[in-house]
């Protein structure tokens, strides 16, 4: 038997959807559609919503869940007359807050956070050409204005992880790929010259190799670079530098790119130059 | 005076800082120091996490505000001692929950979503890879694989909008420049070749000309590429082609990266790859 659940929003949603999504996989044993509703933000689509919402209680021989952030007392109104289960995060928390911080919530229409402050906008727009223009060891001039510098093997997730702290934090991450280039004349990879001046930002990354070389048969099927001894070889080498030049990195093979990040600054103490959505 | 406020998970702590700045932003007139604090996995984090509440509620001459998403209930026995104000979202709608969907929950470490799985993982790496080889025109010939083609100004939030898109929801987003290069002999933009045989894929950006030419004249200062004529131009025949093409298009001008996001995929119908965190 398949539910339904609604994650419904006047903003973009993603409040609603991650708190949603958080409670409901905590109940494995069922299925459940889940679906986002950003931007109702007037009674017309309010009313519209309800009937998809009511569509799927027939559908479904069940209630949908609904889970919203609406802040609008009168949008409110009408998405409550859908025939759901109602999740009411704001209701629920903010009159304990009130009377905690003992003052009345504004609790009205685009009071919910935002991230679209001129300066924050630049901050970003900023780090994210920074992660470009110093992806992939592309450039080395600017790293003395880096907030990190990502090693690692190619295909490790370091531009993925550049590009996300860059986009959510405002954090100028560069990136450098640890290549055969960098060995030393007994094959084992010494210091990048380029990386040398700036130890104190670098940060490692690493991966199991059997993953590794799963994901670079992706772009190059059965070549040298993609093959297990290879991968092996490169991963063995990038731990041993780190660890003998006291790099702290991470393992991103069953990490997301969110776990990977947040984990980085959770572990360097980075600063966010602002805060995610 | 000042209240602090903590938002604490076992895993990214990303729900539970979304939820918290969310509350919390209803409450404009009380300033709220945010911290937050992924990664309580285990009892002695917890511990060490509990001294530090403690010592805020000391200086602030305040409680804390606690606002957590942790799951295994040894950790939030500890963090329970907190002197601190506690919103426990997990405690207050499971059990409703529970009821309502007639099952016990899982509710034990571990449990919260994940984006980690290897599909997703491929599915990312392959999209952010996608918008980078597509950025800025750089290439055309993959437009068929494209889930979506912004167009735009220079500088008007396609590259951030592109990368955001395939981080966050694995959507293949390419980006094409709208420059001089593409004007009639009448000097008026028409539809660029590379774009007119996906023209059911374009989706506009445009933005206001003084805050084009702000953004612009950090990089080139001073220049005829910052300046307010050859913005208001550029923006003026961009909005004109969008109008005359019947291309949707969005104003970037207000909103952030995550707004532009989830609108375009509202307004589009474009199917998001994965679920954000």
């Amino acid at each position: 038997m398949t539910r339904t659940a609604f994650f419904i929003s006047d903003g973009t949603g993603i409040t609603a959807e991650s708190l949603g999504r958080s409670l409901l996989a905590q109940f494995e044993n069922v299925e459940i559609r889940m679906l986002t509703k950003p931007y109702i933000d007037d009674l017309e689509k309010a009313q519209a919503l309800v009937d998809i919402i009511d569509a799927a209680a027939v559908r479904d021989g069940e209630r949908p869940i609904i889970i919203d952030t609406i802040v609008d007392q009168r949008i409110r109104d009408v998405i409550r007359k859908a025939s759901g289960f109602k999740v009411d995060i704001f209701s629920t928390f903010l009159k304990p807050l009130e009377q905690e911080l003992d003052t009345h919530s504004s609790y009205s229409v685009g009071r919910t956070h935002s991230i679209g402050s001129d300066d924050v906008y630049m901050d970003r727009i900023h780090s994210v050409h920074f992660a470009l223009d110093n992806d992939d060891g592309a450039r080395t001039h600017q790293y003395a204005e880096a907030d990190i510098i990502l090693v690692g093997v190619s295909r490790c997730g370091k531009t993925p992880t550049s590009l996300y702290l860059a986009l959510q934090f405002g954090i100028r991450a560069a990136n450098y790929p640890l290549t055969e280039d960098d060995q030393d004349e007994d094959g084992f990879l010494k210091m990048p010259k380029a990386l040398a001046p700036y130890r104190s930002k670098l940060f490692g990354l690493t991966i199991d190799a059997r993953r590794l070389a799963a994901i670079r048969h992706e772009r190059r099927p059965n070549s040298r670079y993609s093959s297990m001894d290879q991968c092996l070889q490169e991963v063995e080498q990038a731990e041993s530098l780190y660890r003998s030049m006291h790099i702290p990195y991470l393992d991103t093979t069953r990490s997301s790119v969110e776990e990977i990040s947040t984990r980085m600054i959770a572990e360097t103490g980075l600063k966010r130059r602002f805060s995610p959505h």
